[in-house]
């Protein structure tokens, strides 16, 4: 009973009305022949494949699970067909480099393309998603040789790629991690164990290439002394196994078609990544891209979730309207007639599109940082998006997962069983609140580094955007009702984040007790910055004639319920940073 | 791995020191002898009941789920030997009536049960609370001739009772619902078709015992026109089989070892309770009864999964506090030093503490309704719980969903996968906020039925209580950081209520529009009431040099994170209730 339909024209609207990505493409190098007609086809051809391939084995996926059985996993019916026609399709090394067999496509396009596939096979999407990461590391930081060797099978989804972090002991603390690697000729031997490790062993493709973080004989302690090392399952020139294998796999709460693995690391080959030592900053190259889109699996479910519980919303006959009979030739009314499903509907949808604006935003900056001929605006963008990784993952990924709590309960009983998918889209987008940094860490990273710690005036360049942005609207705007709140809440961060700098470096635990309702904070802030970009956008298309009025409009009536319903909850973040660390910290640890 | 202990020190914390229960009691005929030591008793058995019986099959039942076998139910391993135990041990019949061999046991008492057998294992409580649910109906409508067939095996358990409301196109909306009931000799004849049926067939004890919504002949159409019937599967004076039959279980996100039935009546015997076509309004009986159980289903399932995250937080060593190193003598410190994680910890407790405290609050009510001699005190405490019986079944669930989120979360990677628990708990969760009326339609009832169609004055008589309370406790008090805050929201609520019923009549959309920020709005006026309530009584017992100091500094630091972080959603609620309806009615249908 799937029924994703790849959000296409609100992409488009997106990416031409309101980035105007041709003219941002057609003036760097590398990407100035990704003209509108090649964006569009490709959107185009990821909608083709997400719906009528990756979509229609979501609920299977779910039901049959990933088995594991003597240390190999199989994945369930029909993905192992469908990872061949993805890779076929070049999907894997979109963004990839050409010179590698890649398809150098920009960000902008990977963004769009990445909620799709999340949105319809959320499981899925996990394979080929890593494995673009695994290949930006070795692209920006593996030598001549590795990239040689492992590119082109990666971007042609031949082989696929891992990133083995985590240990037992060690998590979000990657600075206790006890993987060792000892020199041995030209390359290295690796020897440990790490766990939740996603497509760490499957049937989908002939070689997993992983991305193994390990100590080396003498490194230093704790985080400076951990390196980045290549370790195939199965060794490229000689075709012998390595010494890798696949120990379980999780039973998880969602995206049960992902392999989970614990994996065992036994005196296997290694190939070391840039210099040692080094492995931590090159892998966070990989977790800075990773972050975003594991942000785009939360509002990819949370969109799909929206257009069943908005079709289920006008087609479910119960009750009658408020002000009388909406519907006089049924027994009842549409239940889209009642203002509290409308506050669901609308909640989910403000947030995914303006979400999806952001995402494009933010993709645009690192399209900007790697692509843009001027050093000046590559390092400008490079502070956007230090600013606005952490709160992009923690917000997509929260409100997503909130977005698909609230269209599930638009179904009422019928979204707590399977049929509807949407338990399983509450399942699967949890996990993103988790993954690739909690969202707890991701605030600790926007409130410490990128904004107490910060040397380099990062906010200050986002304030700047938005100002200009403001300044430039004035004269052709109406949209007092949408302006105001918008300055109003950018007054409120400025003031709260003086204030959290110098409380934060007087007593470090200010960052952590402000933290997540400052991410909150700086998330309706974005979000009221990406409504006025869109009602912009669509009072422009309006004024010049546009045909289809009523999808403007949308926008517009969008924008109004965010600014009355969602914006209002500023106010509490305030207060709640304000607060201070004071309440939190006077439990004594047994008191808990 | 379960870890559920029953929190029954805290429980004797409201029970006796908050509320005051023993008092009350004593001045009511009917439960004069429920003494102090009486209640502790059933406490404490209670709790060994869920500790060591049915929170070590929670994990295995969610695992195994229910069989579906050629029209029977097959419940987990282990299950009907627990309910057999159970049984025994009294606790289906807890508030039953005496002279059907029901315990007596005043709703004080009930509700903290309830919390716990929920917590322990919610699949398994479902089928004795609904149970309790249907005597307690046939109690207060049925004949004396019903009672004496029915109530005695129903509190001994060797019988168990249902609720069939829902059908396929009739959930929300029970006046559509096709059920028919035919007259015959002295009984009747039902037949249709029942959807989502707790516990409509199970192998846990000989004879389930359905109440079943129908229409007689000729009846009214709407809600006016339906009758409640008793519907026995197999017939009691005969034993033979009844046309009642299983024809399908749902698979569900979460309490999968509680059986949701399709149920198919066929010309099945039936007999009539009470009067015809008054149905509805006796199940309502039933409904509110079961409301406030539901909610204790969030409320203990978030106590339990504190738990377990608290011990977590106190023992998992990660990183290091951020003012310096607090574990010196590990390699890590424990997770508890980060303000983020105790703030997730606190937002939990603080929830859990208030809404435990509001539970038996209505309780109280509930009992002073059912058992006082003097009528004006049971009508007022009717009002009470009318109003407070959506709040507390809505805020329950709906924060009790929330914290098995957050600690969830605490837990990491950790908590998605099954080992620990928390996944469960959210899963399981997830239903109290759907079932038993959406919380939507709780807020609906609220700001509608109990507010702006309020005729007999039910907000002002919470309101009453509160500045009651207030103005006792200003003499001894020196928590202003608590009272005025209190009576600031208090203000909130009796302006926002006055200005909605204004617009509430006008408009019935504006109802809608407000509905759940109002239920939200007054549940953190109750919820810093309830804390007022506890900090009186924390600062009482350390006044009169009670020996735990700790535990009572514990409950006032408690109370100042709630008002330091919880509290303050009050202002954005309140904006939110203000914006109106416009913004939520202004799109087409077809621009959803």
């Amino acid at each position: 009973m799937s029924s994703y339909r790849a959000p296409v024209r609100d992409m488009q609207f997106i990416l031409h009305e309101v980035q105007d990505a041709e003219s941002m493409l057609a003036s760097m190098p590398g990407t100035q022949e990704v003209s509108r007609d090649l964006m569009d086809a490709v959107l185009e051809g990821a909608a083709r494949v997400c719906e009528d391939l990756l979509a229609p084995m979501n609920r299977s996926g779910d039901e049959e699970g990933c088995h594991f059985e003597g240390g190999l996993v199989r994945t369930p019916a029909g993905f192992r067909d469908a990872y061949e026609a993805y890779a076929e399709g070049g999907w894997i090394g979109l963004t990839g480099e050409p010179k590698y067999g890649g398809q150098g496509m920009p960000k902008v396009l990977a963004v769009l393309m990445e909620e799709m596939v999340m949105a319809a096979n959320a499981s899925f999407a996990l394979y080929p998603i890593l494995s673009a990461g695994a290949c930006l590391t070795l692209s920006r930081h593996g030598s001549e040789e590795l990239k040689q060797t492992y590119l082109p099978r990666l971007y042609s989804g031949e082989w696929s790629g891992t990133m083995c972090l985590t240990e037992p002991h060690a998590g979000t603390d990657l600075g206790m991690l006890k993987t060792r690697a000892e020199p041995e000729g030209d390359a290295y031997r690796v020897t440990g164990t790490k766990i939740f490790i996603t497509g760490g062993e499957h049937d989908l493709c002939e070689n997993i290439i992983h991305l193994v973080l390990a100590r080396l004989p003498g490194a230093p302690e704790g985080p400076k002394g951990i390196s980045l090392f290549v370790v195939p399952r199965t060794l490229p020139a000689s075709g012998e196994a390595n010494g890798v294998s696949c120990g379980a796999i999780e039973h998880k709460m969602g995206i049960r078609a992902s392999a989970t693995c614990v994996m065992n690391f036994d005196n296997a080959r290694a190939y070391l990544v840039g210099e040692p030592n080094k492995g931590l900053a090159y892998m966070f190259t990989m977790m800075n891209y990773e972050r975003l889109s594991i942000g785009l699996q939360g509002l990819g479910l949370a969109e799909h979730s929206y257009q069943i519980a908005a079709a289920y919303a006008r087609e479910r006959l119960q009750g009658r309207a408020g002000n009388g009979v909406a519907n006089p030739a049924g027994p009842a009314d549409p239940i889209l007639v009642h203002p509290d499903v409308r506050r669901m509907l609308l909640t989910v949808r403000a947030d995914v599109e303006a979400g999806r604006a952001l995402a494009v935003y933010v993709a645009a900056q690192l399209d900007r940082a790697h692509f843009h001929e001027d050093a000046g605006v590559r390092e400008r963008a490079g502070k956007l998006v230090a600013f606005l990784t952490p709160v992009a993952k923690a917000a997509f990924s929260d409100r997503g997962f909130e977005g698909c709590v609230l269209a599930q309960q638009v179904l009422g009983g019928h979204g707590y069983v399977r049929e509807w998918g949407l338990e399983q889209n509450v399942r699967d987008a949890r996990i993103a609140q988790i993954y690739e940094g909690t969202n707890g860490v991701q605030a600790l990273d926007l409130a410490g580094r990128k904004l107490v710690r910060d040397r380099e005036g990062l906010l200050e360049v986002l304030v700047e955007e938005i100002e200009a942005f403001l300044a430039a609207w004035q004269g052709e705007a109406s949209a007092d009702w949408l302006v105001a709140p918008l300055r109003s809440v950018l007054g409120n961060v400025q003031e709260v984040s003086q204030r959290l700098r110098k409380r934060g470096e007087e007593n470090a635990d200010e960052i952590g007790a402000a933290s997540v309702p400052y991410l909150r904070l700086v998330t309706l802030m974005l979000y009221g910055f990406m409504w006025a970009r869109m009602v912009q956008a669509a009072e422009r298309a309006l004024a010049d004639g546009a045909s289809d009025i009523s999808y403007y409009d949308a926008k517009l009536k969008t924008a109004r319920f965010f600014v009355d319903r969602v914006m209002p909850g500023v106010s509490a973040l305030v207060t709640e940073i304000e607060a201070g660390a004071a309440s939190l910290m006077a439990m004594d640890a047994d008191q808990f």
